[in-house]
């Protein structure tokens, strides 16, 4: 049963007893009773002084499997208050992935000290060439491999001898002289077969994998699309390298999901929570206001430009804010369901054309809706029907600005090879704020003796 | 190797040639050479009328394998084309969680005729009273269970007699005479294990599990912190009732990051996508419009309580949006950290405060920051340093606004049992925009002698 948040409380409660009686052996005792998912989810709540005191009380596998489930700045912290002779050994112990993301974080040269005093670097070191976010950087090499004339019986004794915490426990891989991927079993036909039978008789030749370069938001979609536990990754000769499984992919997806809404909302760091260090907030967020907040002041220019005409009318400058908010809200209505339907792979190239006449027939819909309301209430608040006339063209005139511009902007960003969430809405926002008071006000200057 | 979108298009092509001949048996073979993910991204890619006549040249077991994953709407849009006859035969061979889904679905006469004529309706009754959104509306009832004294060559022997495209290959659950559960094995165990050893010997007792009634977003969280392949699910007592398996749960992480990028921008329905109906689209998304245009309205009315200023200080027009959209944009920030924080569990109740103040702070940092900036642009652009001034003023208030909104505002919604997403974005907007026009147009009033 899962550990609740006040289970953790009290036994932090009693660790911090323990560490503050200097009694460190009971203190990691503590620790180890629980979950090592759990343990994670305590360490992380313990401050950096604490978890440096309690991780000497581990030994190298535990220390191992914690830091495997810390988040990475957590697990680096942590490996740089070792010596690195214990930090050889605990990376040792580490899932080569895991091991290679804490030692691709580290100094250059404590990494290779740590490396070169691994027992164990051959899994390691060819993952510390791969970009952290391809499938390669996000791939373990210890994963399951036999040849196609071994036999269920030969599985059988393989299985007994590596070691069962094993990170990609569903499948055997199946690979040719070459080392190149040529079938999968899963465990379940292992156990149902005869202990005599040929792997290669056994197999499934039509094996899903990916390239070791690929985005992880690639491989992300192709284990979501075949419902894979696990999915072998090869190099560009077709040896297997590695398999990533489903716990990775399901971080990056969450990874990836809560990029997206930072970015829409001009966050930049994705790391960042609601309760962090308030230097790293103002340091992930405030670039992007200073950026709105030039587009916001190009906005104002265009403002500027009919100042005589707001003297005469103030209605305008009542109402102006309505039509380009209303453009910034469609438009941000556009640009979630094209990010979107990026990432889950709804959306492919070459149907640009097909989804800006939808979304100029959609905003065309609702820039007669809103504007007809809008238009109304305006010519029955302030008594002039071509002020209400005004309003309504100009939001409908700006819900197009919003299709238009909330279409090609983020597919343009995607074409030109970068992440659509990232800057869409400020420039999204700018064509809706500059144009929506353009539209507006030259409107109201070709028509001002009607507003007088 | 993931066939391509080419590819996809190349079998259409000759899927439609096919069928435009009548070849209907022909038409059917060329899907079924696909991998069975592809034959559903290829069906859904097809019009009503070609799924149509496709449909009936598939077997059962075939016609039950893509039904299976295809969306919900196409699914049931095939169910309600076929026979009660041939409805219940697919049924059959659906996985019970799927196969509730569409009965679930389907009109409740329909339903009740088709399940009525299943040959085996049992594992999938139990499935139709729970919450689509609960655990026990997401598992599968197709689980391996043994009791404790049963021994490994039992195992092997049952899952020799159990289909192989069982849903959750990867754990042998163990459970009592009352099939409460109590133990789990990993098939890997099971491969090692000698024959005669007892199941109640070898496995785990310490079952990571939740109950039927939780909310899929727990489920999820659950999987995600233990890193497991399936979640057992139990009733009220304890029970084993189901398994949720890994790429159930990635959806769920999708379809929920879906939903909060949608309604962060005030999409209502997460089902659309860009090249949705144009009607279905503004049924979506034209409430959310409506109820903008109220506040933004509000917003037009505390403008209009100024206009005897604006007439004189017709710069106040110019730099009104430019208050009022910093605020939007920095409680947009917040509202995003705040809502992706509750979803991946980074949040716990009764942190209100701590985050409030720490949002207050980034406020304050980020109001100084900007507010200097635009103030003394300001002040250069118009000459005039109490305009300065009092733009500069405003944007630190209104960023103090944006804070205390953007983190109340989400945190309320929750603590009431709503979603964050869905509403904050409107109420925040508001709060930044009326306080924002009032904030800046009040302080220019009570300082108006400087402006002119």
């Amino acid at each position: 049963m899962p550990v609740t948040e006040t289970d953790i409380q009290d036994v932090i409660g009693q660790i911090r007893a323990a560490l503050a009686a200097d009694h460190r052996d009971q203190a990691a005792r503590l620790l180890l009773e629980l979950h090592v998912a759990d343990q994670a989810t305590l360490f992380e709540l313990l401050d950096p002084e604490e978890r440096r005191r309690l991780l000497p009380g581990l030994g190298a596998t535990d220390a191992a499997d914690l830091l495997e489930r810390v988040e990475d700045e957590t697990a680096l912290a942590a490996a740089e208050t070792m010596s690195v002779d214990r930090l050889a050994d605990v990376l040792d112990e580490m899932e080569p992935d895991e091991a290679a993301d804490v030692l691709g974080d580290l100094p250059a040269k404590r990494a290779s000290e740590a490396l070169a005093q691994m027992a164990d670097a051959t899994n390691v070191q060819p993952l510390l060439a791969y970009e952290d976010e391809s499938a390669g950087g996000l791939m373990t090499t210890s994963f399951l491999a036999l040849r196609g004339h071994d036999s269920v019986g030969d599985a059988t004794e393989y299985l007994r001898r590596v070691p069962t915490d094993d990170e990609v426990p569903y499948y055997l891989y199946v690979v040719d002289d070459n080392r190149r991927l040529i079938g999968v079993l899963s465990l379940r036909q292992l156990l149902v077969a005869e202990a005599g039978a040929r792997l290669a008789t056994l197999m499934d030749p039509d094996v899903i994998h990916v390239r070791d370069v690929v985005d992880q938001e690639e491989a992300a979609l192709v284990m979501g699309r075949y419902d894979l536990a696990a999915l072998p990754v090869v190099d560009g000769d077709g040896k297997l390298v590695g398999a990533i499984t489903h716990d990775d992919i399901l971080d990056v997806v969450e990874t990836e999901a809560t990029e997206d809404v930072y970015r829409l909302a001009n966050v930049a760091d994705s790391q960042l929570e609601p309760d962090s260090a308030v230097f790293a907030q103002v340091r992930g967020r405030l670039p992007w206001l200073y950026i709105n907040t030039c587009t916001a002041l190009l906005a104002a220019f265009v403002i500027s430009r009919f100042e005589d005409i707001i003297r005469q009318v103030t209605a305008l400058a009542v109402f102006q804010a309505v039509v380009a908010g209303q453009g910034g809200n469609a438009a941000s209505q556009n640009v979630a369901m094209i990010v979107r339907s990026l990432v889950t792979g709804k959306v492919e190239r070459g149907e640009t054309m097909r989804i800006l006449t939808r979304q100029l027939a959609v905003g065309v819909i609702q820039g007669v809706c809103v504007g007809t309301v809008v238009g109304i209430g305006a010519w029955l608040w302030r008594g002039n029907p071509y002020l209400g006339l005004i309003i309504g063209v100009a939001l409908l005139g700006n819900m197009m600005v919003a299709a238009v511009a909330g279409v090609l902007v983020p597919l343009g960003l995607r074409a030109c090879g970068q992440d659509p969430a990232i800057a869409s809405s400020v420039l999204v926002t700018t064509a809706t704020d500059c144009l929506g008071f353009l539209i507006f006000l030259s409107l109201a200057a070709s028509m001002v003796h009607h507003l007088l």
